[in-house]
């Protein structure tokens, strides 16, 4: 699923390391050579590289990239360099002190479109960067009232059953309880926030797949069928975020490019934080439902090392 | 705190695992030796000794002692062997197929007498052994109403902060808060449940004090003058395990002890889980609480190697 087209044979970390000082040193940076680096290394390659690089050279390879780089690029390729926990925390941090819908997502990107062992990871390097919990955050923020309060914080303080297995009958019978809910208008009812912020993902899809069956509409549409609230909205991106995460970031990276100039922020973060994850199902949901591809809307909509950066993390696509 | 008196010098987990094997095979089990070994030892390196012991001989120690032991010196020596993450995660799962408040005290020590890496270790644990989250069993159970099943499942899936910065102005907001809604006997307002649920338990002691100070009462006092419902009840106990677990934990083992028959299952719980985390302070605290010592009380109360057990775990103690 990840579109990281990492070399073979791959260089060692000190290599690595060696080669991106000589990118960063002198007159000059040479933005080409760390993207060849960079952008062809999965996480643990990174962080190893960092490890390397911090060695030889006494100083932090992020600090160093951060100095050097600047403008979208930069802020692309330190998300990138990021340790991906400690990436994501700041990501949450930073979207708890703005306002809007867009920001919300990040919470509910980072807490549903994650592995239970890596939002474990992202709370425990929250906690360690900014001395109070995620979910404290949330809890005492202004800017969300309940019950959607309420939504993120069990949300973001699960830690879902990992396995396949799936119970049938109960995911039959929950898919009546979250229809029931949603039509008469109660998403807020305790029953959809129980079965959606504890059950695994496994589970859940089995629920949306009886939902469909049985009412004729995917969950996620019934949801935005029936309520125009902030809540509603939130809630479809939580359905998504557990049962198909392609769909939602496919609709993010669409959005951030559709309409006035671009949402850099969502952009970038999108295809920085799925190239690892999901990109090519993510590349594929939007071939299929916007006719066009990833490919040739970030080509259309940014420039320079920017967009080299995108669109090698992106990854080879057919026209 | 510990009372674990580990032998200087420290024989090998290989020397451990071989005379824990003397004293289970044959004709009649050694107790007095698998005490003087397993009890002295603490819980990495009875761990190690149960992996030295699977390798040298092919099988489980706690499932060699499950064979070979029984009662409820079994039932001690048992829960003293198992990882203290699966330990507990297995209690958790125990407690929430009973019924009654000693059931409910069982989610609530796990959830906020332990650290939050301790707490996470056993969500994980829970997962593994019983495909499903701590929090889905418990809030899909029905045993439990509203809001009490809020606030477990808020209280187990929290990751506190565990730092030891203090804000002493929100503080002194939060006990204001908290009087007010236990004052107007609604101490399931969501301010109340946001606080115990995430604030770190340094900030929540500072706010503690702050209580006392400025409402002349300690705020588990207040807790049960202004309620007698069951959630009053538990909320006093998530608030005396996060500020002070010594005193539930003491109240724990006095109340197994006191009335007619003894609880073993409490009584072994609390001196098992506490014995090296703050069993010097449970016993300080039993002491001036209850004018005799937890020593005494199990004496009394108990026989055999079960008592030895219990004795050895609770350490020397003046009389």
């Amino acid at each position: 699923m990840a579109t990281i087209a990492v070399p073979n044979p791959l260089p060692s970390p000190t290599e690595d390391a060696e080669n991106l000082k000589k990118a960063v040193q002198g007159w000059g940076t040479s933005e080409k050579a760390l993207i060849e680096i960079l952008c062809r290394r999965t996480a643990s390659q990174r962080s190893e590289i960092a490890g390397a690089y911090a060695k030889l050279y006494n100083e932090s390879l992020v600090d160093r990239l951060h100095a050097e780089l600047s403008g979208d690029f930069r802020n692309a390729m330190i998300l990138w360099a990021t340790n991906p926990a400690e990436r994501d925390a700041k990501l949450a941090n930073k979207a708890l002190k703005k306002k809007g819908d867009r920001y919300i997502w990040v919470l509910i990107e980072v807490a549903c479109a994650s592995t239970p062992d890596h939002l474990m990871a992202v709370r425990e390097a929250y906690c360690s960067l900014f001395y109070s919990s995620l979910e404290e955050d949330i809890a005492f923020s202004s800017a969300f009232k309940e019950p959607l309060k309420e939504l993120l914080v069990r949300l973001v303080t699960s830690y879902r059953y990992t396995g396949e297995y799936v119970d049938q009958v109960l995911a039959k019978f929950e898919s009546v309880e979250l229809y029931s809910a949603i039509k008469k208008k109660q998403p807020h009812h305790e029953d959809v926030i129980r079965i959606i912020s504890t059950r695994n993902k496994s589970q859940l899809k089995a629920t949306f797949q009886h939902y469909k069956q049985d009412h004729g509409k995917a969950i996620d549409e019934d949801i935005e069928h029936h309520g125009s609230s902030q809540f509603s909205a939130m809630l479809k991106v939580a359905v998504l975020c557990l049962a198909s995460p392609e769909k939602h970031f496919a609709e993010v990276i669409r959005s951030s490019i559709l309409g006035l100039g671009t949402d850099e922020a969502s952009l970038t973060r999108a295809i920085v934080c799925r190239a690892e994850i999901d990109m090519k199902k993510i590349k594929e949901e939007y071939k299929i439902r916007y006719k066009t591809t990833v490919t040739r809307d970030v080509t259309g909509d940014t420039s320079g090392y920017y967009k080299d950066i995108l669109l090698t993390l992106v990854g080879i696509e057919d026209p």
